[in-house]
């Protein structure tokens, strides 16, 4: 009987967030004010976070602590288990060998509670009493629910329409934790009715649903936004994965060859693979891969510039590969990861040499899921397919280089709620999907009146 | 920071199965010829089952080994967490400690991969090709989907009209993992076609969909039929679960004083607790409580004499609490847990006065369970619902008793799939349900012409 997974005890669980600002080569260029070109201030953020959150987004300390009733919330399903995926390396039939962090043990079937939590805690400490934000596929709009919940907050989700529609379960999760769940754009904000006047068929996208959020939580009382990704503190909280991943490894006395997440807006690729760039900026030996879909292609294809976070204008302005703020993907597209901008410290350690970015497109992402699900059980979420897909190419890159290799890669989730994707795939309804060029002279033109970063 | 979980790493799993045979104060009756009123030979049910699993089904052994390539199987999630539910019994305020097996990390989201996983492989070491079943809520039927996946059997599912119409997700999966999946009752199987012609507006019953199984397992090339629960096999694959948290209990010096699960064929119920009903044999002082529904309660309302296992009299007769074979469950009920018998050996234990049963309203058991998501995050399946509800009882027992306690239960499985019947309960449309007397009659009538046990 062979071994398959490394399991930590609850006592083992990392008491500190990794901060990647404090190694980084050459700082991050700032958040600048749309109106001045000038670096905000915290006080410009005020009225969207609360201020000790702000705090930790800009900090420059390398180790952050986890408060005690964070880390007695993540044990409802942390350390979570590094498995190595025997059956998948049997199929692939490559040198490798494939370690996986199992992300999808959590109460939402995602990494996203490990932002979540975080984000409700601090604003409840700060007195916060209400939080709005946005949801794609839903991933990452249960967390906040569920996370709300725990902490006594009220939650309303703005979510991008098309998936309201296709995917009612996620809408119903969010209710069973107390939440409230709004298909995006809506009339109960002037960004959805504008959009609304403008686009009345349109499917939504996470531009406008962001737009809203925001909205209500600068013109609601003690209420504050949050967002699911992108911004340096959600990336840091996702990196409890790839801290975890590393005692683990350690255990077993294996260092990867390559590290490998799925990137949308970036939080579960940095929280993998954060700890492990801090590595390689001292030197070590790691290659260190994000893949996101051909229909979103920000790394890959995006122009890096200055760019809004949203379609209304309402944030500051980010330093960022970005398909411009008026992006609206194509519904043609079954799975997450739609966000037309990519992290700025995901972006800006691409733009350092320390990660690289690959894009796939739909159907080989489903056609990986559905053999993994085959072989190793567990149904990915369509985003998880992505990477998985990568994982499928560096296998056969191996073979043919006639070298062995470590695989470690996020499982970020598991498609339970997004099986309407695979029924899709499955009877041969999803159709391959490459962004059109003209999207990225859009995206050119869109950006190319804000400054140079 | 106080811990949650006790977790074994995979060489700790057990390697052994209990079979409780081996320790009944007074056997178990056994089956029936229908045609003689004698006992059944291994002959008699060759052509329903591998002559391997007919053997574990009669074995009075009371270890047996568990096979290297199930144990492997079963690493893909086990050994499972034995969690403390601090956020509930916070909840809750009453002077208990509640442990719980989350049988909800599994790939098909339950306890129903344990039994499914050495179904699959001793049909195959048996060289069969094919499997059939039926499933009710659709968890076993996803559960042996992946499993004859993993073993390279084809796999039809018989699913029960209503749920496959309520549960659009569970087709969807058990198509992911390669399964066919048919409402019952179809027009495939003779038995489906004569209950069509005669209630053409069937939602279906587990009765139905057995006998369309077991009759296309018996007319069909190199394929046998296999049973998600009743069964003594099946209840003997499950107690993985119990001997698990014997050992995880013992590591943190704890013994239960009540051991509880949800009970509808049975094996999950039986799987946490005849290890512990063993102890209670010797003479260990500790409770074991059975949680049904009171839409169809077998244990707690319905006789205990012979009756078939399936609508059209195709099976074995088996004693136990039954509803009649002739039972059709109200549609009203949204979750499992409905099929018309309670397992043999369940039965049998709680005649000898070494387990309890009580009936839960499917009100009481949402309630209860909103109330454990919403503390302790993870999603209960409807079935799990009613041990969560039996749990409330206990802790509030214990307060009015004014002692301490400690509570074991297997929470077994999560309800992401399930969640049109969180909807439905949220939005008021659920009502209360019990069964009326007069179907306890008609049980008595149905079963009166069989032997007595």
């Amino acid at each position: 009987m062979d071994e398959t997974k490394v399991v930590l005890s609850d006592h083992e669980i990392p008491r500190q967030w990794y901060n990647i600002q404090a190694d980084l080569p050459t700082p991050l260029p700032p958040p600048l004010h749309p109106g001045t070109g000038q670096p905000v201030g915290p006080e410009d953020l005020a009225p969207i976070f609360p201020m000790n959150i702000i705090a930790q987004d800009v900090s420059q300390e390398r180790w952050i602590d986890i408060p005690d009733e964070v880390l007695g919330k993540y044990l409802l399903w942390r350390p979570s288990p590094l498995y190595r995926a025997r059956n998948f390396e049997k199929l692939l039939g490559c040198p490798v060998k494939i370690y996986f962090k199992h992300e999808g043990l959590s109460p939402a079937g995602s990494h996203k509670p490990n932002a979540a939590i975080p984000m409700a805690y601090y604003n409840r400490e700060f007195g916060i009493k209400r939080l709005t934000t946005e949801t794609g596929a839903g991933q990452w709009g249960s967390a906040l629910a569920m996370a709300c919940q725990m902490f006594g907050l009220a939650c309303r989700v703005y979510m991008v329409r098309v998936s309201f529609e296709q995917k009612p379960y996620r809408r119903m999760l969010m209710n069973t934790w107390g939440a409230e769940c709004i298909p995006s754009p809506s009339s109960l904000t002037v960004s959805g009715r504008d959009f609304l006047a403008a686009h009345p068929d349109s499917p939504g996208s996470l531009g406008v649903a962001i737009s809203e959020a925001v909205e209500d939580a600068v013109t609601s009382e003690n209420t504050r936004y949050s967002l699911g990704s992108v911004l340096n503190h959600v990336l840091m909280y996702q990196t409890i994965i790839g801290l975890e991943a590393e005692k683990q490894l350690e255990k077993i006395g294996v260092y990867p060859d390559v590290v490998l997440g799925c990137a949308g807006g970036g939080s579960n690729f940095a929280g993998v693979s954060f700890p492990f760039v801090r590595d390689k900026i001292h030197g070590k030996d790691v290659r260190i891969v994000a893949a996101e879909p051909t229909s979103c292609p920000s790394i890959t294809r995006a122009p890096y510039a200055y760019d809004f976070g949203d379609l209304a204008r309402k944030t500051p302005l980010l330093a960022m590969h970005t398909l411009g703020h008026d992006f609206v993907p194509a519904p043609i597209h079954a799975g997450g990861l739609r966000y037309h901008g990519m992290a700025p410290l995901v972006s800006h350690v691409v733009r350092l040499g320390l990660a690289e970015a690959r894009a796939y497109n739909q159907l080989e992402t489903f056609d990986a899921g559905v053999k993994w699900a085959r072989s190793e059980g567990y149904v990915p979420a369509p985003e998880t397919n992505h990477v998985i897909a990568a994982v499928v190419d560096e296998a056969r890159r191996a073979k043919e280089e006639g070298k062995e290799k470590v695989i470690l890669f996020n499982w970020s989730g598991h498609g339970l709620i997004d099986l309407t994707a695979y029924d899709a795939y499955l009877s041969g309804k999803l159709t391959q999907y490459e962004l059109p060029e003209e999207e990225i002279e859009r995206a050119i033109r869109t950006t190319s009146a804000f400054p140079k970063p």
